[in-house]
């Protein structure tokens, strides 16, 4: 299959500016210059109607003049003459547009218009597009700069996408001066035809790119965003800044799985599906990106602290500690190595402390012998300016000692005024450099998560027996045909007995002998509960018995439940009543879906009770789930301690519950249909011996095709 | 009462350098130097037995020597030349004393004596002690600098102290490269006689410090730092950044309280009932600063964004709905003054978003507009730089339309190259400035939170009735004359009992016959507990029995408990076993007590069972507790909803735990002796009915005097 992104976006031998314009303060002007400045080694034609010279080079006045081959069109001119630019220079072999120009589906109704009318043409000329509405494209390494931006940032191996133009130009502004190296800069803009997906998966195929940062503020096809995350975080680092996070809005939604699930659950729950590191802000991005972008990933976990003051080094310590950083053990012959070169008042613990007088022959004494020991994966070098310190030759010395020594190496030099050289030559030698060391150890801890990551998450494919679809699709179509939305207990539950879902032995008694004769084949104690598709909350209206172990008892049950029904909802079509046993022994679970917009599928996982109710003690994830997910599901929520045996009870059947959410998981991706599922309670039974559902309901809808 | 810290110390009128040199590598040249360069306009002795001259100025070589009166000394010599100073310095009327060299406590055994020595010395020479081994002082109001830092930081209304001198070093290197300005930076060293109470108690009486920050790694009288926290921080915001947090370390502990308390939870509930907002890293310390030295209290919380661009405005407005900070509400009038202003694509919700090509005019515009409602209290002025923007001009624009309007303001100018000169504008003119949005956003936060703890926590002193502190007494000493060091069920209700707490009805019964006769005067059911001193865990040995209610199980339960504890622990001596009223119709909780070395006695709350074993879902406080204080612990654990009605059920007796809190507060206070206390289960009833403490268990041991 052939890749999404055509090879021509990012590496094109010839680029026409559709709109190329010789006054400085026009859009088409900066991209031409850009074009021409940043000194693209390829073609570069220039298109204006106008013809004439702009920066000393000829324009066409049309299209067809051209004289050569065109790979990439970039457009600058208003939605008509775009739409009526792509066919004419798809005629010149152009594979991929930018489309800067604003005036889409931004600007309403007839703006979506054009952009609809953009994507057909565009597909019907071969021809992807990037944008529109966007500030353009740089690949660093091709000296392409296809942008309005107003510089272009070095070399490096960091390459970003973002949904902000506005951010582009920020971090691009950062990245000028701070001297920061990008391989690529890509603005999506509307995202009519290249996605964040596309991009990814194009860059995790780009031998320029070593770690791939993205601002994103929505995800259209999240489905598709988790496959191509999954393959690209497989060997690639990926850190995205997700905004509007907290703008969950009010979703309506009837089960406890939909209110409780806010549109971050799925986001969030996909992204640690996919293996994406999640930035908090965007300084945390490009925190976490100059790790990977200037050091090797680390061998191991263990960090060695090396530091001339007592105070940030137990602040870098703090931070490692609260990461779950372990640190590494200082070995008796580091320890010899070291007490031989430092002054007795220093401290050889970790933090290592050189002491307030260390000079650069210090520091590279100390980090020689580091250097050399195995049992140390990563170094923090700390400094504070005192009355002693040279922090440019202690950044040289740093580098010296660090640069392949096959550690990952950051520094932390604090202060501002008498560090700034020190930091410029850190940053020159390969070592990213924070102005407080949580920075640091924060950039380290997010290559050990990627670390976890790298390689990819195994997808295994459970392997579920025991699933009859064609009986839950009868059961769904009648409910459908019927005109249901929300299904009752009995018509749930045949759905969920066909996917395998174990519910204690139970009846429909139509009257009190029925319900006895029910319950002489039953192990006692039993459950009567009430059966009417107009009754939801059983028992707001006294329709639920528990422990009932007589037959007079349950005779005596069936009156009063349907009595009281009858007389609380008096226009409620009553089916009967249903009689189950009581299942004892075991632990109440909620296992629930929603179908989340963008994803799909959300799982939810929770124990029983006060667990999800009150303190939102819940887990999430973006069906499939694999079995891992499902395990990972279980084990996050705090409260995962009562599932083992705690207090002397028998552990719970965890490979039960595991069954139980591969199964939901199945069944929400075999039936989109189904909108919302709650079953709840769930009983968890003693290890080996599975789960019951004992309630449950479902909503269903005509699955949009 | 005279101030712990005399005006000497940061208003002298007459220093001495003890230790003053000619040669530019030593400290005692570098203090010399600081104070002369700094233009300290009071008189400037240097002393060194040499004598001659120092940058141009006599020195003495011996302290007789020196014309006049000395308010301040700053020590650089070996320690015993500053024993052997102090005095003969305070002979020429020095009330405070720097000591900036080390060689003391640090160093270890002899060092400490020295330590000990010289705060003797001091004493009795009535001279107060900053240091030693510290790095000195700075007072930019006074021109002083005794300190051998590289620099004095600009003038300005931060006053900063530390316990490591390094990032005071850091700090100032980063103020002077900033241009951020200071007070005062005050060093502390060992701590041998002024501490950060002292310090923060001189800084809230200073017109010269509007916000006061501490870097602290430990606290020595936590007592007495609450005390003035209190009260400091009902007149000025204190921020501290507290290293070592999670170094919390084992502490042997035979109660859940004691296990669930690590040291960081007692820092952080004295932080918090002391009014201290505490920053997690120094870079936060900083940016939370920013806000109150620049810019006026926020008189309401709502806040409103103005942007060039979306995306920042999407993650500031993320940050503000993160931490409940409310977005103001756009009036139809300034809707209408807006729009009037601002080009038709501008978006007029909060953000206000003006769009990609605003330059520095439109944001006066809209600024101007902001400044006159009266709805709005915050703004914060967002800038990406793009093609259009005027990074300069729309810096002036906001400190023009901002400067006095009576609103807080903040301001985030992404980017680097292109907002440098921005940024400064933009803080010559009172703004504080942050790269990112969200740490603007964060300032805001810390001034809101300061809002509600400005004017002092009320200290409520609760007024509590029928404590029988005698009776109480006399159970303690009992125990400890008795060499116990464990207090049983028994023991521990009579101290609670005569401390107000009510447990149910109950007896001890030495024989099945006088467990019957007790169980005819009770209210059914019972519960009967094995009382023996060798036997903690009682239902570990099948000490217990629940759910009585008719005299023959009493008995059988009488025989059965004695003969299983007999056959289980063979060494223990049994008491007889107590027979109690059960509780029915509350909610399980757990009070209790352990004794913090810096804090003394520290309260915890939580509800019992899981989610104080497993889900660790419980509170702290330093005692003494006021009301409020108590009312917050209840509320602040993630299960308060179940207190309330949940579930149809009665709310639970909030004022009855309060009550209860109160009295284990003063009980701890009362006794000093009590170690540890676990009043668990404690059955809080429906609202009116007050607690029933069921189990209680204690360790005491001889108070240190």
């Amino acid at each position: 299959m052939d890749p999404v992104i055509p090879d021509e976006l990012f590496h094109p031998k010839s680029v026409a500016v559709i709109g190329a314009s010789r006054k400085p303060e026009k859009v088409g002007h900066g991209v031409f210059a850009n074009l021409v400045r940043t000194g693209f080694p390829g073609e570069i034609y220039g298109v204006n109607p106008g013809g004439g010279e702009v920066l000393g080079r000829p324009v066409f006045s049309s299209i067809e003049e051209i004289p050569g081959k065109v790979d990439l069109g970039v457009f600058v001119v208003p939605p008509p003459a775009i739409l009526d630019g792509i066919p004419r220079l798809a005629e010149k072999g152009m594979k991929a547009a930018v489309v800067i120009s604003a005036g889409f589906k931004e600007t309403g109704r007839e703006g979506a218009r054009l952009e609809r009318a953009l994507l057909e043409t565009s597909r019907r000329a071969k021809v992807r597009i990037l944008g529109p509405n966007c500030l353009g494209l740089i690949n660093t390494n091709a000296r392409l700069n296809a942008s309005f931006a107003a510089g272009t940032p070095p070399v490096g191996s960091i390459s970003f996408f973002s949904q902000s133009g506005a951010l582009c130009t920020a971090i691009l502004d950062w990245a000028i001066g701070e001297n920061v190296g990008f391989s690529k800069f890509i603005s999506l803009g509307n995202k009519a035809d290249l996605s964040e997906s596309d991009v990814m998966e194009s860059l995790s195929n780009d031998p320029e790119t070593r770690v791939i940062l993205g601002y994103v503020e929505s995800i259209d096809d999240g489905i598709r965003f988790l496959r191509v995350s999954r393959e690209v975080t497989a060997r690639k680092p990926v850190i995205i800044v997700k905004a509007g996070y907290t703008a969950a809005g009010a979703r309506a939604a009837s089960s406890h799985t939909g209110s409780l699930a806010g549109s971050d659950r799925a986001y969030a729950a996909a992204f640690r599906q996919g293996g994406i590191l999640r930035a908090e802000t965007v300084q945390d991005l490009f925190d976490l990106a100059l790790g990977f972008a200037m050091q090797p990933m680390p061998r191991g976990e263990r960090l060695l602290i090396l530091t001339n003051a007592g105070g940030p080094g137990i602040l870098a310590a703090d931070t490692a500690e609260k990461l779950g950083i372990p640190l590494a053990e200082i070995s008796p012959e580091l320890r010899g190595r070291l007490s031989g070169k430092l002054p007795p008042t220093a401290s050889l613990g970790n933090p290592v402390d050189i002491i307030g007088d260390a000079q650069a022959d210090r520091y590279l004494e100390a980090l020689s012998a580091i250097r050399e020991d195995p049992a140390i994966d990563a170094v923090l070098v700390l400094l504070t300016p005192q009355a002693m310190t040279q922090p440019e030759g202690t950044a040289q010395a740093a580098v010296q000692a660090l640069a392949d020594s096959g550690k990952t190496a950051f520094a932390s030099f604090l202060g501002e005024a008498s560090v700034r050289e020190a930091r410029k030559i850190l940053s020159a030698g390969g070592i990213p450099q924070y102005p407080v060391p949580e920075r640091a150890v924060r950039a380290l801890h997010a290559m050990l998560r990627y670390r976890r990551i790298q390689g990819g998450v195994p997808q295994d494919a459970p392997d579920l027996a025991g699933i009859r679809r064609g009986e839950a699709r009868k059961a769904i179509d009648a409910a459908l045909a019927g005109g249901k939305k929300t299904l009752g207990e009995e018509e749930s539950r045949a759905i969920l007995e066909a996917y395998g879902f174990r519910f204690p032995r139970h009846a429909l008694a139509q009257t009190s002998q029925e319900a006895v004769r029910a319950f002489e084949e039953m192990r006692r104690p039993v459950v009567l509960k009430i059966v009417s598709p107009d009754i939801l909350h059983k028992t707001d209206v006294g329709g639920v018995r528990v422990g009932l172990s007589s037959p007079e008892s349950v005779a005596q049950a069936f009156v009063e439940i349907t009595s009281s029904a009858r007389r609380m909802v008096p226009s409620a079509w009553i089916a009967g009543v249903s009689i189950q046993e009581m299942v004892t022994g075991g632990r109440e679970l909620i296992l629930g879906m929603s179908r989340d917009p963008q994803f799909g599928p959300l799982l939810m996982f929770g124990l029983g009770g006060i667990n999800v109710e009150v303190l939102k003690d819940v887990s999430f994830r973006v069906a499939p789930v694999s079995r891992r997910d499902a395990v990972e599901m279980i084990r996050e929520i705090r409260a995962y301690p009562l599932l083992s045996s705690f207090r002397g009870s028998a552990p719970s059947d965890e490979g039960g519950i595991v069954d139980g959410l591969l199964r939901i998981s199945r069944l929400s991706l075999d039936f989109p249909e189904i909108q919302e599922l709650d079953l709840n309670p769930v009983m968890v039974m003693p290890k080996g011996s599975g789960i019951r559902a004992i309630d449950c309901r479902m909503t269903i809808a005509e699955a949009k095709t």
